[in-house]
């Protein structure tokens, strides 16, 4: 299948949704943008995931309950600089209020309006910012706004991530844009960021919510910055039928199609945040191969990312194969040394069991790359899985031991 | 009970053990001691703990095989510099080769003689400079040679790790010593360091056993600097009897103070290398009360404690409660945000779901400190478990990043 991506794509791309964003006060040292609004002209069949960490956030309670009592929503409101997690139950009133303030303004009844905040945790939402703001940020909805949403969700990213990809079912050109946020307290479990997501496919919500589940955990779930697990965690899609399609109702080849495209965007998105991960200098896929299992082939692939050991050896650009072996064998993946291989972009520095020292000028050219795969070969079955993480640097150290509540 | 720390005390102050280290070549660049012999004048009842790492060093698979094979052992020999893992079926001779050397020098039967090895995996051990140095090691082992035996295990140590402490039971005196290394791939999964304690204790092993288990429970296993598990984790505890006390046979009184003061000696140990982490400034101890199991008190500290956010707001004294309550939560344990409180030194900043921003000053002056503590009570139960951690500085990016394979 074809998958093309549309130059300047972003969450307003696809037919009938608008967007906007704008700064409303909360992030009042930057007086960068901290609010974001996405809709949609008509009701959009929605799907949800959220964070597994035990202690939610107020707008994530809020949406899962929301999510589940009715199958179309039209508004995703959303601001940054704030999480509205752990302040008390004024978190849960503001954002009642938020809510009521953007079904107001918008027209769009109050159960069809999702919400999600990001930012500090503990800290009283300034709610008066949101609302005072709210007759401006729906009269600039628009389907050029994405870019300003996107910009509205930033926390430490330095950049917004957003993108829109085409592609064909019969000769229905469908469409899906997506807008995120990352960069810290990424842990892979669920989403571990603010991702948007809007196509105007014409899908049955069984069918949505199984190609998002299929996408995020190959995706999203499946990267790290960091090793810590946010509060705030969602990702919403709404699918709203405008391209015209038939409806998509079971799991067919024009199901097939859509999830592949799905997939491409959430790829897309969790490559743009590990590349921006805080202090990060460097992109790395982890590719574990003939594991015994699908389980083995994620926790050693887990392992190794999240290994601090590791993602220094990636700042340092040395090929220290030991950290890799050692990372395997602490995962619990059954392997035996002298069958384990280990190559950099296709050149192999340890191959069953044997160190293969004159490649290691060549591997060392590869870790100077912005970007390369590490193929960990187990040789003991067939199942692999692919994860994506980034270096861990000085850099990443000076944002977080700098960040002042 | 009184326990007596002993001035200078280290793993040779307890009655008939002798020990030595010295330069064999290893470190070629450094010329600091890489090998350490510790000798007990007669057979010593043993126990020992080794790495839950799949992928185990040559020198843990012989210690481990050796030391279920007989109760009573008489030498460990170790090297710093090379961990002499997953290096081929090379490494394997190597350990025997060694152990022959050891055998031949000192009279001791090869199979009463325990082995470890650390420092760089992947890489060929080298046997002769190990056997060459044999002789002088052997001639110098002396009553005084802990020191000397605790520089030659060190890898990226600052500083050698050592004690020996005194206690009573009845009207005899009975001493343990213990040297120590650590400092990297440091994650709590049994022992995460070299650790060898020797004691003139009599003591029947499944007791020794018993409370090396008790020890390293509450200690090693509790620790962390990175989140790494080492090939080469190795605990050993040499218990030879020369005391003269009536031997310990059950789990009675004596057997409680031989226990405490053990467990003193490896808390001692763990201190000593969590302050010594890779790149660390700061001492933690993490204490989670109230837990409805312990198992969830664990976990609750271990993932605060392993939370890259939380370790480098401990670098930036930043008191940013709501990462330690995002990390709680990540963790699984359960507990409602509404009875959640963290306090630092004793000082209240979150309290039963209320952020008491006044005390946000002295808090910051607690987190400047060399040492403190972070009690987290969940008050869901009556279950509570502490943690040793150290904050994450640019100095361990630095160290691992720069490390030269």
């Amino acid at each position: 299948m074809s998958i093309k991506k549309i130059n300047g794509g972003t969450v307003s791309t696809p037919r009938g949704f608008k967007a906007s964003g704008l700064h409303c006060g909360i992030k009042a040292k930057s007086k960068k943008p901290d609010v974001a609004l996405v809709v949609s002209d008509v009701p959009a069949v929605s799907a949800g995931m959220f964070t597994k960490n035990r202690l939610k956030a107020w707008p994530v309670l809020h949406s899962m309950r929301v999510i589940k009592k009715s199958e179309k929503h039209r508004a995703i409101i959303a601001n940054s600089g704030n999480a509205n997690c752990i302040n008390g139950p004024r978190g849960k009133d503001a954002v009642g209020a938020v809510i009521r303030s953007t079904s107001e303004h918008t027209g769009i009844p109050e159960k069809e309006i999702l919400i999600c905040s990001t930012g500090i945790i503990g800290v009283r939402l300034p709610v008066l910012k949101i609302t005072r703001a709210m007759p401006r940020l729906v009269k600039q909805l628009s389907v050029r706004g994405g870019h300003r949403a996107a910009q509205g969700i930033m926390t430490t990213d330095t950049r917004a991530k957003e993108i829109a990809v085409s592609f064909s079912i019969g000769k229905t050109e469908i469409r899906i844009g997506a807008i995120a946020k990352g960069v810290g307290m990424c842990q892979p479990n669920m989403a571990t960021m603010l991702n948007f997501i809007t196509t105007d496919c014409a899908i049955k919500r069984p069918m949505l919510y199984k190609a998002l589940r299929s996408a995020v955990n190959k995706t999203f779930n499946m990267m790290s910055i960091d090793n810590d697990v946010s509060t705030n965690d969602t990702v919403f899609i709404l699918a709203n039928s405008r391209a015209g399609n038939r409806r998509i109702t079971s799991a067919d080849e024009n199901y097939r199609k859509f999830e592949e495209a799905l997939t491409y965007v959430t790829m897309q998105m969790t490559k743009e945040l590990v590349k921006d991960g805080e202090g990060a200098t460097k992109f790395c896929e982890i590719l574990v191969s003939g594991a015994k299992s699908l389980e083995d082939a994620e926790k050693a692939a887990r392992t190794i990312a999240n290994s601090m050991l590791f993602k220094t050896m990636l700042a340092g650009a040395d090929p220290n194969w030991g950290r890799i072996a050692a990372a395997v064998g602490a995962s619990g993946a059954i392997f035996y040394p002298n069958r384990l291989t280990i190559s950099f972009d296709g050149i192999k520095l340890f191959s069953n069991g044997k160190y293969l020292i004159s490649a290691r000028p060549d591997v060392k050219k590869v870790l100077k790359r912005d970007e390369f795969k590490i193929e960990v070969a187990l040789n003991k079955g067939r199942h692999s899985a692919s994860f994506f993480t980034c270096d861990l640097t000085k850099g990443y150290v000076q944002i977080n031991a700098a960040y002042s509540t």
